[in-house]
């Protein structure tokens, strides 16, 4: 599927000089007839000026954006007032240079954490970045690229939902998470769509969708300050939520999920992405506290940095997760092979294990004989690599 | 101080070819008169067979405790009913030449997960055992040496209380925990005091030594599957507990928190050792929290590996912690130097900074403006060495 842009929106980007190394890392997504938002922020306390300044525009303007501009390369975190007046003040040029209100700009950084914001650098860029904003997927590609901090290449996925004859599409671009020169480490999506919705239909539908993808990932288990999931309908293939909601949900989850793999993927220095598979779990929430412990382990992680098929570990983090479980009713598989049978060792191919753990991707199931509840969550490894490339970040 | 046993107290031990590297692997301790015991175990609902029968023991014999004995090498844990026979067995056959009943006899056992215990080669072994056992300075050393697995030193620690002439002796021995060679990484503790004391009296002072010092430390957050700590008061030095309450718990805490710091300063592929000072917190527990959250966060670690003053990665472990805070209140100190004011970046000296991290131990201050509790809390760097040495442990 080619990566064409819905219809109603316009893309640019640029090279503001805010990363040093001169790379594009201002990016502007224009929506000349206005789009309805919905948007989650992170769970962390301690968040930059954007998040603070988008809720507050979400609220202001009843969740109707224009225009979005995203910048890479500093985070806009732990700048105190001086950083959320550098915000505000991009959001009221941007809106002045297009005749909208503040409130209609969401904004978004990613990048180094208390470091003061460059907001001139990005003013300056305004003007050009306008003229050149355009519906080409070239355009749609150059801001899937300016988003990046370390990541090694841009992330998409687009679907399509077509009801007699009318069609809407879906375009969703992410950048990475958790990992990787981690004060660069924001999780940033934006999810594109011409289908006609309005906020509170928006809402729902990507909570939904953000349940079933990001909250299912785990790279090293640090939350950003940063991390922002947008959504934004034009309304401009004609096609109304209300006549293919089912089909729109499926579309956006599919493509988060697409997104999340994908970031995963690119984790810095990974070289296992796990799928863990929790099976018979007395509830999703259930099953996810497990996941996320299993997935947080340095011990478990770093074994399968070595494709070591130590299933212990695993049985030691189902353990302290928190969930109340029936050790002597586990069951651990390493793709076909059972490596622990009712919590208890019993006899496999460790040469066959080992050999199936250096594939780049494979499954752990783990059944937990406590319910009905099955959950996918996507993990990676631990290397050298990760410790080597985040040890030496900002010195 | 020199590391005297208490009195009432023998020691021994032997290599029972349960260590591949055929080094000692098996530790008794004898109290032929009997000792009142107080243990704490594990948290992880997944646990080894000595823990589910050191706990059995420790209610049928009302907290009296005549032998003590540790492997090393097997942890004994998901070994199903076979495991829990053979550590019966081991019991059974210390007891029965020791004239005693088995609950009378307390096993701890540490080493790999999930292979069959070899209870034979403890058995063979015992007769050695109990001819040797004496109450020399060599023998305790040689007992603090034999439960070791990848602890690069034996862990000793003592203090003693004197009152009205007399003197009461306290000797804690332990290994290392939650890193190094991660299967075998159970944390084991043993305090011998020729005090007397019920029970009763000794179960809340360890509690609360506990408390002030292993619950405080953290290496890689992995919580092990045989983690004991065991109290035992012989009564041989005829000083009461009652009479030397508030000094014994002192001396208690003195020794659990040297003893934790030895283990701290011992994990696997530890270049620095860091103290994180919580100050100004709504309570204890909310500090706790704090403190896991920055001690177990991978990015935070790795920075510190780096000597790299990222104070940006902590207040975002921070902000994760679960712990309501005021960002706007928090302040940041490198030693001397604060790096972060009021939630905020402030101009420090990066040079002096990287220097500081690079001492082998030092402190991280965080004043949270909430409250007036504080904690120190120990954690350590998350090192390459870590990764390489837990990717190539069990293939």
């Amino acid at each position: 599927m080619s990566l064409t842009p819905p219809q109603g929106f316009l893309f640019a980007a640029a090279a503001a000089g805010i990363k040093p190394s001169g790379k594009p890392d201002l990016a502007l997504a224009l929506v000349p007839g206005g789009a309805a938002a919905a948007a989650m922020f992170t769970r962390n306390q301690i968040v930059a000026a954007p998040i603070i300044l988008g809720r507050e525009h979400l609220r202001r303007s009843a969740g109707r954006v224009h225009a979005l501009i995203v910048n890479a390369g500093n985070a806009n975190c732990a700048t105190g007032k001086q950083g959320l007046q550098a915000a505000k003040r991009v959001c009221s040029e941007l809106a002045f240079g297009v005749k909208l209100k503040p409130e209609h700009v969401f904004p978004s950084s990613t990048g180094i954490i208390g470091v003061p914001f460059p907001a001139e650098k990005i003013t300056n860029a305004l003007p050009g970045l306008l003229a050149s904003a355009d519906s080409s997927a070239g355009s749609l590609e150059a801001f899937a690229n300016a988003i990046l901090t370390t990541d090694t290449h841009a992330k998409t996925s687009c679907q399509s939902i077509t009801r007699a004859g009318r069609s809407a599409g879906l375009v969703g671009v992410a950048k990475g998470a958790g990992m990787i020169h981690p004060n660069m480490a924001t999780m940033l999506v934006y999810l594109f769509t011409d289908l006609a919705a309005s906020p509170r239909d928006l809402k729902p539908t990507l909570k939904r969708a953000v349940d079933d993808s990001f909250h299912n990932i785990s790279i090293d288990g640090d939350t950003s300050t940063n991390d922002t999931v947008l959504l934004l309908a034009s309304g401009k293939s004609g096609l109304e939520m209300k006549s293919v909601r089912a089909e729109f949900q499926a579309a956006l989850s599919k493509v988060c999920r697409s997104l999340a793999a994908q970031i995963v993927a690119d984790g810095e220095g990974v070289k296992h992405v796990v799928r863990l598979r929790i099976e018979q779990s007395r509830s999703s929430e259930d099953a996810r506290r497990i996941a996320r412990a299993i997935a947080n382990s340095s011990l478990v992680k770093t074994s399968w940095a070595g494709a070591d098929p130590n299933w212990g570990r695993v049985l030691a983090a189902i353990g302290y997760s928190g969930v109340a479980v029936h050790p002597e009713r586990i069951n651990i598989y390493l793709g076909d092979q059972q490596v622990c049978r009712n919590g208890t060792a019993c006899k496999f191919d460790a040469g066959q294990a080992h050999h199936y753990m250096s594939e780049p991707a494979y499954e752990i199931r783990i059944a937990l004989g406590a319910g009905s509840h099955t959950l996918e969550f996507l993990s990676c490894d631990l290397t050298e690599e990760y410790v080597h490339i985040n040890a030496e970040y900002s010195t």
